[in-house]
């Protein structure tokens, strides 16, 4: 990075040039997304074609963006044709439709109309994963056949590792792998090579489910089809990588109480960052107020003991503590898969029998710090550890069933997270703690 | 699922058996995960043995232990020798060394050394997660030769599709994909083929900085090497996927204050799940004492004014929510390879601009609220919507900043999380909502 920096302010171009020739487009790429828009643009003008192509496609859509917003309109049409299908579809999803229009101005109809439609399927969508790029074969090919048809179409495809078997309307009759075709007899007919019970996808399954898919049978690549059945595209793998990515970052947002956002933090500004935040803010402290009554309708007994509201702070993080542990391992477990919502009766008995344990331990761990190393009256301690052993007790039940209920009522059980699950923990426990409070007080 | 305990019921074994045989072999591992013991074992006593070994290995640690404690050690070894070498060590990796030495007993010295010495490499290294099963080519080799090198040594090897050219010293120098050559000349010398600027890493290497290269520059495999550059393995992708899931699982446990477990949850003991939630909710319980000991030091302020009880759950949500979002963007961020410690202050600017939105908009609201709905004098409307703003500052600005000191002290950004900075948030909150009350109120 210091190098390419010092070499683009002595004008060593050449130099330059031959640095960048032997680095990996991903490199290159990570440099461009650090440099000022003036040093990037020189950078990248700087590159031989080909490379350039490779380079942008491992850009962040953002950095794509800003990056072309310096280019002029024939610059664009030059790019937009050599990138690869889904990598052109990816980027041209971030341009305003108005320069899309004027980029695609001199393309082909066909080309054109498939365009506008890939870029129809929705967000997040198999249609908007896949490409066009992949090698076609028919039945009736020997494996030799195969071979000289892949080497002689395969050099723009996206992968020649998995090959489709289509008719003549282009109805998906199999798959075969270029393994088995080249281990195959030279004479040995792809109908005999192909798998028949292959899996196959259309282009409205989600890309969540589709991850599932890969991780579940370790594919490389999975076929696209239509209503009809024929196969209209596929997903490789490299690109469920960075599905599984989204989709975890999705979920470490929203157990955050954030709005996902697919634009990196660097990236985003300071309003856009804003926007994602306030609104779980401005309703968790809404119902934040609830558990303020609550405490209100205590107020009597606090200002006849003032010590009890020592103990408040301790109580409500045990609670959101203890939640946030159920809560993440049921929503992390069913995200994998592991826990169905047909097992809710299992978890609610599993985290029962933990709370048991886990809120005895702590209880008396808590009587045992206030009767040595504070001095409070027993009556007050005792309390204390019983709010303690009941808190744990609802935290780790209501934690561990919330996001599976959620999960049936066809909501995101990310949602039931620490956030949510404090609010409702905390009017549970303090109504709970003042009760035991009242009853052995007397107040 | 229910059809297959239907056969089993009413014994009709050939039946059952043809079912089997067109079913996909992760299918029937998910199957047999939920049988009972016995059903389990018959079931698969019924596959045809390379089925078998398939489903084998489709099935996660725990299922191949508890359902391999059934076999009988010639069952063992014969499901040993035929296993891909990384599924055997992972599978050797799990057994009690006793039952893995029985298991070896018969095998050739040549491959116990080899197993003993991959069983040998520490867990989450490269060394555990490689495979030897690659293809190794000559660059002396013409592209057909390759071919016809592949077609008669490809069939159990890992991956065909990258291949590895290695001189006379099983040094390493050049990787050549499969699509490569297809698409070569049949002439073309496989030195004019191949890769030479390739990325390789040591036995050593973590699986996370692993996952991180194969996402960086979509790789299918990656060669792995000793210290004299010999290769001794390669790692696939498919690996990869279940490695990035794993340290995104990690990174979730770490975030709930969990100890991380890679054991499922439905498989995990009631003790087992107590032993890995107990220490840090017996940390943060102590460490929560200190928050106590603020309000005790305001106790006077609170028995004149125990209003102000009514707003500490508020107050405290507000700002382990607050802190949650920021850390959680910045520590997943930092995992993703988008922030890094280097971006320390452009995260501290960024979040106190935020903050100062945030900040104000939930204080305005907030006092409007109280003004509008409830008959609080304005002087603690006021305290409390100023503590808010001073709250989310604190929270933003602390939240987003701590999981990069954490990195630069080389610690994990994770364990920085809700749970660790709300015990510390809570703190600083309290302090500062009882110190302006005092100040405003003249207490």
């Amino acid at each position: 990075m210091k190098e390419i920096l010092k070499m683009l302010e002595h004008k060593e171009y050449k130099k330059l040039r031959q640095q960048l020739e032997i680095m990996k487009p991903a490199d290159i790429a990570e440099i461009l997304e650090d440099l000022s828009h003036k040093n990037a643009l020189f950078l990248f003008r700087l590159l031989p074609k080909d490379l350039a192509v490779e380079v942008f496609s491992h850009m962040s859509p953002y950095d794509q963006a800003k990056l072309s917003e310096l280019f002029n309109v024939e610059e664009l049409q030059q790019l937009v044709k050599e990138l690869n299908f889904d990598d052109k579809i990816d980027f041209l999803e971030e341009l305003p439709a108005q320069l899309v229009k004027r980029i695609l101005k001199n393309a082909q109809v066909q080309e054109r109309t498939l365009i506008n439609q890939f870029l129809n399927y929705p967000e997040y969508s198999a249609g908007s994963l896949m490409t066009i790029e992949f090698v076609d074969l028919k039945k009736e090919m020997t494996a030799q056949e195969a071979i000289e048809h892949i080497s002689k179409t395969g050099f723009k495809k996206e992968t020649i590792y998995t090959c489709y078997v289509i008719d003549a309307y282009r109805k998906l009759e199999g798959i075969v792998s270029l393994k088995n075709i080249i281990l195959a007899e030279e004479n040995e007919k792809i109908e005999n090579l192909m798998e028949r019970d292959f899996i196959s996808i259309t282009t409205t399954e989600d890309q969540e489910e589709i991850a599932e898919i890969f991780k579940k049978y370790d594919l490389l690549a999975i076929p696209v089809v239509d209503l009809e059945n024929r196969l209209v595209g596929i997903i490789t793998v490299d690109d469920i990588i960075d599905t599984i990515e989204e989709e975890n970052t999705e979920d470490f947002h929203k157990m955050a109480g954030l709005k996902p956002s697919k634009r990196e933090y660097m990236d985003s500004s300071v309003l856009s960052l804003t926007k994602h935040r306030l609104p779980w803010l401005m309703i968790l402290m809404i119902t934040a107020t609830f558990t303020g009554a609550i405490i209100k309708s205590f107020e009597e007994v606090i200002s006849k003991v003032a010590a009890l509201a020592v103990f408040i702070p301790m109580l409500m993080d045990n609670g959101g503590n203890a939640g946030s542990q159920s809560s993440t391992l049921v929503i992390r477990s069913m995200a994998l898969g592991e826990v169905a919502p047909k097992d809710i009766l299992k978890v609610i008995w599993k985290e029962f029998r933990v709370s048991l344990i886990v809120g005895l331990s702590l209880a008396i761990l808590n009587f045992l710090r206030i009767l040595l190393f504070e001095n409070y009256p027993i009556a007050i301690s005792l309390i204390v550890s019983v709010t303690i052993f009941i808190t744990i007790i609802l935290a780790e039940v209501i934690g561990g069933t919330l996001p599976i209920l959620a999960k049936i009522l066809k909501l995101d059980p990310a949602i039931m997270a620490s956030p949510m699950l404090s609010t409702i923990l905390d009017a549970l426990v303090l109504f709970t703690y003042f009760s035991i409070s009242k009853a052995i007080l007397h107040l």
